[in-house]
């Protein structure tokens, strides 16, 4: 590795002439300060200093370095032997300390390179240097404190996990029996499909859902709510109610602790809503309350110290509850469990990735869960998907379904630790063609059918009263992703849509008239 | 009242004799500045400057006033003499203006004095004078930021609201034209009602719902939920529907300026569910989740470093994202707005208040809401509460109406300093009444039927295209609630449940078989 500082030592007044020479002095037998834990053999990798200039206050410095003794540190080092010169005799103390530019260039593997190609790594730049293989980090203006807090070493620390990112293959990778990806059965379409246009913009440009303040976030008016109410009609009728599910409804505001125990907040921590309760404490709240009247904007920082720390999450996968459910319970595998929810919203924090109506952050699912032996999840996950697509099929919906690369329960995970059983096809997921995207054959997910082994049996504690295996299996059904995938092969004419969808619907009702809007 | 004011000029450099001597005369001239726009008559409350001296760059003042062209102002307006007089002639400008030390005396009833015995005032200090019955707020270092943000005006206005506070009740007792409690109608059940256990208690014997692990908060399991979707339909059919409602899905996450503008950050800001999204910091994220693996544990206080500030709440009236659709739209009472939704859950924090199934965090109900002419507005609220007693008849459950003492967009708020229309009732509440309560007769509150007046029209800039009257009512017919009275008056058993809630249920589901539960 190589790193290249450009900074400066800002001195608390001018420096004269003669402190300039002692300074200069330390500065010319800096060698040994550099060397010091340098391995013998290493010392051409120690920091040097290029050269340096004087001007005003400020001392100016560039330092070049191998891996030892790093510019960095060495810049650090000069602090105190400078000032064991100067600072009583010439009465000067050091301000500030300020690396203004700091180039570090991590070499690589030619094929990693592929890896990190848009790579973020916070509070610096990158740069890929193909001809040399090698990643260069750029730092502007860090101080003191960033130091302390260690970023140069994260940063390196960061470049290096993602590089080798690629010789680590996902646990789903090591778990899957057919390799994720793979189709497994497909529909074309009976009638030849015209409508090529995006969804989302003619939605919007129609009035049927308008942009909600919130990123990721619609309104949905009544026309397409009408048709998301016909595809959830279709789904418990043609799948759910199908197969036996019973319905409850399911807690969407999600304490940590059971977060923890599905290996969620390992797997996805960063793809969450957090939520705080308030403390309880009127006073302060009063003086919120008083300063944002008077200052007409929210106190944030006031805020802040009103909420407890973060309790929950909003619900990422919907089925979270079950498994609560029985949280140490004794089951009975010969009666098995069947429930489905549809009660409400769950989320996912999809950060600058939300767009359109098909990646959202807030979204309606049909989510079934079962509990029993590993035949009857299986066979009852393989009757979720069956139904869904001959669903498709009824309605004439061009789709295809892949074994899934990215079971919810195992996303962003590398190891299992636990002795688990997987099941050999952890997820299959089935998508709905999206005409509109032209320079490839893309789809929308609109179920996602996933097998859980014991996965979290293990983590709950739920156990057979007779001691025999019990698996758990949960079927999504995404109402907004079905209803888009509908809108993209069918378009927004009532007159063309299957009649099924039709009969389910009656009326179209109309939007609100407002002068200016859409 | 009394403006004392200290304060300085800084200029960007020394001022020579010469300098000194050209702002003096501005000072000694001062009069005729601090008179301008001071009514006659009242020329000895504007503006003097008692003393001021010069010391390096700095120019130092006393000023004090009455009411009028008060001292903060006269500081500001010395800037522009002092810079004509010096600008050019000594190149010499204003690098800033400060006031070092304000007094402000505000004189009082002396009975009032004791509504703010522990007042404080954003922004700076208070003091009560008992002798004089006068409250003095004191500034310390404030400038040109601070004086923009206007906040010596707000202060005051926020010291008087405080005072006149003694006399005033809540806003809610202004608005209502009928005293909030009163009794509008009732009805009594026909038929004798013997059930008087406590609906929580059987229901969870029963295992009708289990206790979630987060406060307020129930897993619901099939029986119930049939009985949910059984009140659902009724609702939608008996009442929503024929008042010609159209259905839309709301989002439940909302940002916090949309609780800014409805007022419910300043009347209920200690009752909500704080939202904060994660940061963008993959390296930190990994860090959280090694350190978690480690100490089998979920490290809080970096998981605290890893949260943005709190965005959002989780929706608590439900109605809020329709003001935020019409936000600041041109509209057309002549095509007033119905719409109702019932997509999922909202929350409240009842902090220690959460019990049984009535009073709950997380709960489930149909929400409608209108905009439209004041008439339309009133006449549509008053329908969906005589729907919603004609179905409480219909059902032969024993209910009454009272006038509400805590319309949700009024709660907890004393001051309306906008120029609001408020209806003359702003809420009606519709209660069921729960047997098992013996010593008082307490019902459970099903539905609450509110009017806004220009509220939220205000509050969201919200107009019609030809200038006339806008209103907005909004009714919630509380699921949950629904479902406890109901169970409250008939029990549990589905033989003695009327015939028009069996027709809707047809067979009851069973509950999960599990060997260690209920």
């Amino acid at each position: 590795m190589k790193f290249e500082l450009k900074g400066k030592i800002i001195f608390s007044k001018e420096l004269n002439e003669d402190a300039q020479k002692d300074i200069s002095e330390v500065l010319d037998n800096s060698r040994e300060i550099f060397l010091k834990g340098v391995p013998e053999g290493k010392e051409n990798e120690a920091s040097k200093i290029i050269n340096y200039d004087f001007d005003g206050k400020e001392l100016k410095l560039n330092i070049v370095s191998g891996t030892y003794a790093r510019a960095h540190e060495a810049l650090m080092r000069l602090k105190k032997p400078i000032m064991e010169k100067i600072g009583k005799k010439h009465k000067t103390g050091i301000r500030d300390i300020i690396i203004e530019h700091y180039e570090i260039t991590i070499p690589a593997e030619k094929q990693n390179l592929e890896n990190i190609k848009d790579i973020k790594v916070p509070e610096c730049e990158t740069e890929i240097d193909y001809n040399n293989n090698a990643v260069k980090i750029i730092f502007e203006n860090i101080g003191d404190s960033e130091l302390k807090r260690n970023i140069v070493d994260r940063a390196i620390k960061f470049v290096r996990n993602e590089l080798e990112k690629g010789e680590e293959k996902d646990l789903t990778f090591d778990v899957c029996a057919i390799a994720p990806g793979t189709i497994v059965s497909e529909y074309k379409a009976k009638r030849e499909i015209t409508f090529d246009k995006d969804p989302t913009e003619v939605a919007e440009k129609l009035g049927w859902v308008k942009r909600f303040v919130g990123k990721g976030q619609w309104f949905y008016t009544p026309p397409i709510t009408k048709l998301f109410r016909a595809f959830e009609e279709l789904i418990m009728e043609e799948c759910v109610n199908k197969i036996g599910y019973n319905e409850c409804l399911f807690p969407k505001l999600i304490p940590l602790e059971v977060m923890y125990k599905m290996r969620y907040l390992e797997g996805l921590p960063e793809g969450m809503y957090y939520v705080c309760p308030p403390k309880r404490d009127p006073e302060m709240f009063r003086e919120f309350v008083n300063e944002m009247m008077i200052k007409k904007e929210i106190p944030i920082h006031k805020l802040n110290d009103l909420l407890r720390n973060p309790g929950y999450v909003l619900a990422p996968a919907q089925c979270e509850p079950f498994y609560q459910f029985f949280d140490h319970e004794l089951v009975d595998i010969d009666n098995p469990i069947k429930f489905v929810d549809k009660s409400g919203w769950t989320y996912r924090w999809e950060g600058g990735g939300a767009k359109g109506l098909d990646r959202v952050n807030e979204f309606l699912r049909i989510e079934c869960v079962e509990l029993g032996s590993p035949e009857f999840v299986e066979k009852t996950r393989d009757e979720t998907l069956k139904y869904a697509e001959k669903l498709a099929e009824k309605l004439d919906l061009e789709y295809w379904t892949e074994v899934g690369d990215d079971p919810f329960y195992l996303e962003g995970r590398k190891k299992e630790d636990r002795n688990i059983e997987f099941p050999e096809i952890p997820k299959y997921e089935m998508r709905l063609w999206l005409p509109h995207i032209k320079d490839e054959r893309k789809g929308v997910a609109v179920t996602s059918a996933n097998v859980h082994g014991t996965h979290f049996v293990e983590g709950f504690g739920i156990r057979d009263y007779k001691g025999r295996k019990v698996w758990t299996g949960c079927t999504g059904y995404g109402l907004t992703r079905w209803v888009v995938g509908f809108l993209a092969q069918y378009g927004f004419n009532y007159e063309d849509w299957p009649e099924l969808v039709q009969k389910k619907i009656g009326k179209m009702p109309e939007i609100p008239k407002v002068i200016t809007w859409p």
